[in-house]
């Protein structure tokens, strides 16, 4: 079922760009659209969307019958076969289509390697298009919001349960396999993203992503996990001690709390991205650990774990009602340890809401309790 | 850890094809040639191998401290913070390595909007490097080959635990979950790709990827599934029947096993992958079914589950002893049902060895045995 509404929209923002067809591979991009997106193998597919309202899906024999399905009257499906590639049918679609010699968008999905062969063979402009295929979903409806909400109520549950399993002993991929049990138990759709269970010296690594390490006494364990609600993400980070914590975790840890404070205050209608990115920033910089906080302060959150707006310093974008993301402050001191705390907010006409209720005190984890 | 051996083979390879260097973003690539990859979200990042022998990797501020780790002192680590974006530390490098005007080789899983917003600020030439990345890991090792054959016996007792577990009343996605969970138990690395559960007419879609269904008596249920072993993947499909077998499910099956049977004996050194295609398609085409195998008879396997040699229609590569790769042929009726039947093969100097040992006789599954 295509999203009328949407794809109306998209063409309006094509036709300001000089974009004459968007090519939107399987993605979170295409699951809006079309409310279907398959599961992207090595085979080229996708749907391109003409800037006349015309669409048009090629696809590989074996998944023809399911894209037909969602698709029904609304386009036409070129499928082809394993024995002979997809370039062939392509051409045929540009040309029916009147697309050779055009300038066509591609989604942040698409490879290159089949740009580059399409390339080789069509004379096809290719442009970016991610910006204008997030654009069309960077304010939320209150539906979506209430999905978003109920995903951030599961992952603040998920927490709640994971202070009382997570004792020293156990590995970080225990604790990963405990969130996405408890995800399952609570009616998710799945994960949104494989969580970060990153403890003792791996905190220090933003986006570690091993997980064989053992849970020690003393540890801090930083814990970035989320799931997916009826199609929209939760995404949530806390950072806790295991037993004890030490006089210069307390005082790194009061520092990524206030500026996480500072950052989410500063969400109103109006204020741009960069802005927020900076007042929250400023907190950690005065405090002199400008240079250990290494990433943007947020990202939009949706049908995708990071969407626009981007919450960051080139930004100039302007904060609107119902626009979604994570302010998710961190200071990562290499060899030692790291903090980060994250929450999902939304922009409201009064200002903000956080989604995320879990407390933000810091919690130590006592073995015995 | 750079694997030097396969650096060597690959960069002799670039200089046949006219590559100065080589981009490898996150991927099998990527975990074959440095033995890590991270994750990849919607950052920039990857590897570049040039001509002659030196490494650079582009990496976001937040990833630095995991690659400079990984890499050593074998190559140069470049990193961009989320507020200025990637382009202006890729510039300084690709000057510094002396890419401005050269050809650049990209990977599979590269993005066509990076290479758009790289080459609408320099002058860069980019070209498919897929095959050639592929090429360097299509013979394995001895040692590839005993984690193969343990990954493919996984999925054997996997499939023999579910032959007891699969009741009329539950849903697909209770099959999938407990292929997960009895994976994880064996000690399994994890899943190679999202099982594919498609009972009753869903198994005539070949690629069906929902799993809301819930199974019913008489039903017949294609299961497609494998896990990850020490890096190494396994990939196999069996057919089963609920409770009954009807007359026409057993004639189909009969042909999609005799083509199964064929194909695999006609693996040899020296045999195109073509005909290999081609002699068990024959039984099928022979029977008048030609047109419901829809699918390529196969694709190779190792860190990739899918990956070189694709025993397809139009491929002349010979077999050489050390390929591994599918026998999947199938039978898809629409809105009726599908069979396939699929095993992982390994090319030896005698002949074949058929990794899979399941049964390939039809599996009637009776709710009270």
């Amino acid at each position: 079922m295509l999203n009328k509404k949407y794809l109306e929209k998209l063409i309006a923002l094509m036709n300001e760009s000089g974009i004459d067809a968007m090519f939107i591979a399987p993605s979170e991009d295409l699951e809006f659209l079309m409310e279907f997106s398959p599961h992207m193998d090595e085979r080229f597919q996708g749907l391109f969307v003409t800037n006349d309202n015309r669409l048009f899906y090629i696809v590989p024999q074996l998944n023809r019958e399911e894209i037909q399905g969602v698709l029904g009257n609304d386009g036409s499906v070129f499928d082809w076969g394993d024995g002979e590639g997809f370039l062939g049918v392509l051409t045929k679609a540009f040309e029916d289509y009147g697309l050779l010699g055009k300038t066509i968008g591609v989604n942040g999905t698409a490879r290159a390697v089949n740009m580059l062969d399409i390339q080789g063979r069509l004379d096809i402009n290719f442009k970016n298009g991610k910006t204008i295929l997030e654009e069309l979903r960077i304010i939320k409806t209150e539906e979506e919001i209430d999905k978003l909400r109920e995903a951030a109520r599961m992952a603040d549950n998920v927490f709640d349960e994971l202070t009382r399993f997570i004792r020293p002993g156990m590995q970080e991929k225990d604790i990963k396999n405990k969130i996405e049990e408890l995800f399952m138990e609570m009616g998710a759709d799945g994960l949104s993203f494989n969580p970060i269970i990153a403890s003792g010296p791996n905190s220090s690594k933003p986006h570690y992503n091993m997980d064989s390490r053992v849970i020690k006494e003393k540890d801090i364990i930083i814990i970035d996990f989320g799931c997916k609600y009826k199609g929209l993400c939760s995404d949530m980070t806390r950072t806790v001690f295991v037993g004890d914590i030490s006089e210069e975790e307390k005082k790194i840890y009061d520092i990524v709390n206030r500026s996480n404070e500072a950052g989410e205050k500063a969400v109103k209608v109006g204020v741009t991205a960069k802005s927020v990115d900076e007042i929250a920033r400023n907190i950690i910089k005065e405090e002199g650990y400008g240079e250990h906080f290494l990433n943007r302060l947020g990202h939009g959150i949706g049908y995708s774990v990071h969407e626009a707006p981007y919450i960051k310093g080139d930004n100039e974008r302007k904060l609107e009602k119902g626009m979604a993301f994570s302010i998710e402050p961190g200071i990562y001191l290499p060899g030692k340890f790291g903090v980060r705390i994250e929450d999902i907010v939304v922009v409201t006409e009064e200002g903000v809401e956080i989604l995320n209720k879990a407390t933000k005190e810091p919690v130590v984890i006592l073995a015995n309790s």
